[in-house]
C-alpha cells in the first residue's frame, strides 16, 4: 500500500457532486456525423424526432455545441439516493498482482438496478415528467435497463412500459419481478398488443423474440400510445451526456487527492457508459491540457471496433431507426450468444466512433473465457462480483498492471466498473463447469454483417 | 427535509470508523445465563468449546466481562472494502409518508454478500486463519451466510466447505454459484459425506433437507476433519460482538450530526443483527446516560419474543449443541413457510433475551403480507429493493412514523437494513400475484414446540 493517504474507496461530499453533465461534442474538432433519415438520407431535425423522443431530450440529442447542461435539482435529489458512487483504490487486487501500477475503479452498481443506467433513467423519465407525459416505453434485454426506468418512472410517479425479449423474460424471471416491484408492466416481446408483434409471430411462429423486435414494439407503441414517448438506455448522445456523471465524478475524486491517471479503460456496447467515464479527460486531451491513453474493451464475438467499418448504419435491426455513422458489423449481424448480453450491439456510439477514427482512443476485443477468469480474481480479493460486462474492463485492467509489473512502471490505471453480476450468475455457473466457450467471427459471417450496411450515394 | 444540513447518506472517514468492537454483555446487570453442556448440564467451558469453535472465538463466547476488543488491522482493511456502510436519511420516504418523523435506516446491504453477515465471516474466517487451521465449515439456508463466509476464506486463502439445505441448494442455484466463485464448497445436505447425512438418508430417502441437519453435517465434519472448525452466522455471543461494528458505526454518524434516535428498530432471527444494531445505544441505557426505546421486529409465524418462553434450550433441531436459555418456541418447532428465511430460527440470542426479560427491549410480531407492502412502499421512493427479513424493521419504522403523524410528534427513527432482495423475488412474485399468505400458528402448535424443551431439574 505504497500511497497510505488514499482510502480504499473515495467518496465525495454530497456537495461536492456534479452539478453540470459535460457534453464532449462541444469541444470536438471533428464533431460526430448527424443523424439521418433513413428514407430521405436527409440530417434528422428535431421535429422529426419529436414523435418519439421527448423535447429536451432531442435538444441535447442534437446539440453538439453546448458543453455543460446543468443538471436539474429534482436529478440531484434522485442521484443523492446512490451517488456518489465510490472511486476504489484497488489495493488488495494490487497486491494480489505484485504491480507497482496503482489500480483504482469507479463502482456504479451499488444500486438496485445494478449499473450505471440509473444515471441516465431517471434523466429521462425526469424531462418526459416535465413535459406533462403521462409514461414512457423501452425495450430491454437482459433487463438492467429496463429495471433502472421502472426505478425512475416509480419515484416520479410515471408510467412505464417494457418490452422484454421474450427469451430473457422467461429465462429471467427474478429481472422481471424487481422491475413488476417497481410498478412497470412488463411484456414478452414479441407480443399480440402491437401491429409489428402480430406480424412477427405470424411469420415466426413460437420465436424467442429479439432485442430489434422489442425495439419496434416499444417505438409503436410510444407514438401510438397519446402522452406517451420511448425511451432508450444507450448508444445516444443524450446518454453519453447523461453518464458523463461517471466520469466527473472520478475526476472530481481523483483531483481531490492529486491523482490522474495514465490509462482510462472501459467496456463498450453501445457505448455510453465508457463515453461517460472518458468525457471529461479525453475533453482535456482534446484541448492539449493533459495527456491519457483510452482503452474501450469489446467483446471478441461482437467486435464493433477492432473488426467493424466506420460507416452510416441503422441502429436497430428493424431499420426503422435513424442513420447512425459509427463502427459496425452491420445491423444484421448477429453476435455468437455470449453471457454479456449488454455488449452484444452490432455498432457504437457515434461520439465514440469519431473519436476512434481520430486516433484519440484504442480498441481490444478480449474472448470472454480470460473475462471470467478476470472477474473471478478480481471478485476473490476486491470483494465485488462484478457483472460480465463491466468484467471486459478487469481483464484488460488487469493486463495493463501486468506490463507494469514487467517494466517497473508505476502506472495508474482508472477503469469502469459499471455493475453487478447477481443475475448472471449462470453464466458464472457454466465458466466453473467448465462450459463456457470463445466464439469469433469468421471473416465470412463479418462480410454478410456488412451486406446489411445501406448504401450511401 | 427539516434539517438541510444532514446529507442523504452520511459515510464515515475511513479514519472515522470504529477499531473496537463493544461487548455488550459486560455492561449488562444481568448477565445472560452461560451456556449448559447438554449432557451434563453444566456451563459450557471453553475446554468443551474448543474442538468446534477457534480458541479465540470461544473466548469471546464465554466472556461477559471485557467491554472492547480491538479489531485487528487485517479485519480493518477486509471492513474498509465495504465499510463504511452508509446512515441513510430517509427523506424519500418522511415526504411519502408526509411525517414530522426523521427516519435513518443504517444500510448493510452494500457488499457483495448482500447483507450484515460479512461482519462476522471475516472475523471468524481470521481467527481460525490466525489459529494455523486450514479451513472452516458451515450450513447455510438460503445462502447469505454462506456467501458472506465464502467471500471472507477466499480472502484469507483458507478453505471454506458449505452444507446447504437441499431445498435451496435447488432452488437457488444463483447463490450457490456467487459461493464457488469464491471458491467454496457447497455440498447439498443430507449428503453421503457424513455419518448423521447417512442415517437421515437412510431413515428418509427423498428428504429435501433441514437447517438443523445440514448444522449436525457441518459440525461431524468440522470435528472429524484434522485443522478444521465450525463457524456460526448468527445466534451466538460472539457474532453479536462482531455485528456491533454497525451499532457503533451508525452512532458515530449520528453524533457527528449531534442527532439522536428516539426509537431504534431491528429485525430479529437469530438475533445477532439487531443486537449489533442496538448494542452502543442499549450500553448508554443500561447506564443511565440515554433513554431509548427498542423494537425487536420478528415474524408473526415465528414469534419467539412475542410468544415464546424464557427457558433453557436446545439451539439445534438435531439437539447436539449446548443449551442456551433464551426465549424460544422449542427446538421442534417447526414454522411456517415464510419467506424470510432468515427469520425462521425456533429461538433468539441469548443476550437479548436477558435484555427481553429485563424489559428494556419490546417486541411486536408482524405478518408477512404486511411486511412485503412495506418492503414495496420503500423500495420505490428509497430505491433500495430491501431483503424480506429487514423489511420487518421497514414495517414497524413505517408504523411508528405513521404514529407521529397522527400525535405531530417529531421523533428520530433509526433501522437496520440489513440486507437486499436480490434472491428473493420468487417471494416478491408471489406477493406481486396475489398469492402470498400469512400464517400465525396455533396455540396447539405453540403447545408442541414447547414440548420439546429439556427437563431442566
Amino acid at each position: 500500500m505504497a500511497n497510505k493517504e488514499i482510502p480504499y474507496k473515495i467518496y465525495l461530499e454530497e456537495s461536492e457532486m456534479p452539478k453540470y453533465w459535460y457534453n464532449l461534442r462541444a469541444d470536438m474538432i471533428n464533431k460526430p456525423a448527424p443523424l439521418l433519415d433513413p428514407k430521405t438520407r436527409k440530417p434528422m431535425t428535431a421535429e422529426d424526432l419529436a414523435p418519439v423522443f421527448c423535447d429536451e431530450l432531442v435538444k441535447q440529442e442534437l446539440d453538439d455545441t453546448t458543453a455543460y447542461y446543468e443538471i436539474p435539482q429534482e436529478i440531484l435529489d434522485f442521484y443523492k439516493m446512490y451517488r456518489p458512487a465510490p472511486l476504489v483504490r484497488a489495493y488488495c487486487l494490487e497486491k494480489k498482482l505484485q504491480t507497482p501500477a496503482k489500480i483504482y475503479y469507479k463502482y456504479e452498481g451499488g444500486n438496485t438496478s445494478g449499473s450505471h443506467k440509473l444515471n441516465s433513467a431517471i434523466a429521462q423519465a425526469y424531462y418526459a415528467k416535465k413535459q406533462g407525459l403521462k409514461g414512457v416505453t423501452t425495450e430491454t434485454g437482459a433487463g438492467q435497463w429496463g429495471t433502472a426506468l421502472a426505478m425512475a418512472c416509480a419515484y416520479l410517479d410515471l408510467e412505464c412500459k417494457v418490452y422484454m425479449v421474450k427469451v430473457s423474460y422467461e429465462q429471467k424471471p427474478f429481472r422481471r419481478e424487481v422491475m413488476r416491484t417497481y410498478g412497470a408492466s412488463v411484456t414478452p416481446s414479441p407480443s399480440m398488443e402491437t401491429e409489428v408483434g402480430k406480424k412477427i409471430l405470424a411469420e415466426h411462429p413460437g420465436t424467442t423474440g429479439s432485442l430489434g423486435c422489442a425495439i419496434s414494439e416499444a417505438v409503436e407503441v410510444a407514438t401510438k400510445t397519446p402522452g406517451y414517448r420511448y425511451v432508450l438506455g444507450s448508444v445516444l448522445n443524450q446518454v453519453m451526456l447523461h453518464q458523463s456523471v461517471i466520469g466527473l465524478e472520478a475526476k472530481a475524486a481523483m483531483d481531490k487527492y492529486g491523482v490522474k491517471p495514465d490509462i482510462i479503460i472501459g467496456c463498450a456496447g453501445g457505448g455510453s457508459n465508457l463515453g461517460g467515464l472518458i468525457a471529461p479527460f479525453m475533453g482535456e486531451k482534446i484541448k492539449g491540457n493533459a495527456d491519457y491513453r483510452f482503452i474501450a474493451v469489446e467483446p471478441a464475438t461482437c467486435p464493433s471496433f477492432t473488426r467493424g467499418k466506420y460507416a452510416y448504419d441503422y441502429c436497430d435491426t428493424g431499420m426503422v431507426c435513424p442513420l447512425s455513422k459509427m463502427y459496425t458489423l452491420g445491423s444484421g449481424f448477429i453476435p455468437a450468444g455470449t453471457h454479456s448480453g449488454g455488449l452484444r450491439y452490432h455498432g457504437m456510439n457515434s461520439t465514440l466512433s469519431q473519436l476512434y477514427d481520430d486516433g484519440l482512443m484504442e480498441a481490444v476485443s478480449v474472448p470472454q473465457t480470460e473475462v471470467f477468469a478476470a472477474a473471478e480474481e478480481f471478485a476473490r480479493v476486491e470483494g465485488i462480483l462484478p457483472a460480465p460486462e463491466s468484467s471486459h474492463a478487469i481483464k484488460v485492467a488487469i493486463d495493463e498492471a501486468l506490463k507494469c509489473k514487467e517494466t517497473g512502471e508505476e502506472k495508474t490505471i482508472l477503469f469502469g466498473l459499471t455493475g453487478t453480476g447477481y443475475f448472471d450468475m449462470m453464466a458464472y455457473e457454466k465458466f466453473h463447469d467448465g462450459k463456457m466457450v470463445d466464439y469469433i467471427p469468421t471473416e465470412e459471417e463479418l462480410q454478410k454483417g456488412f451486406s446489411y450496411l445501406p448504401k450511401m450515394d
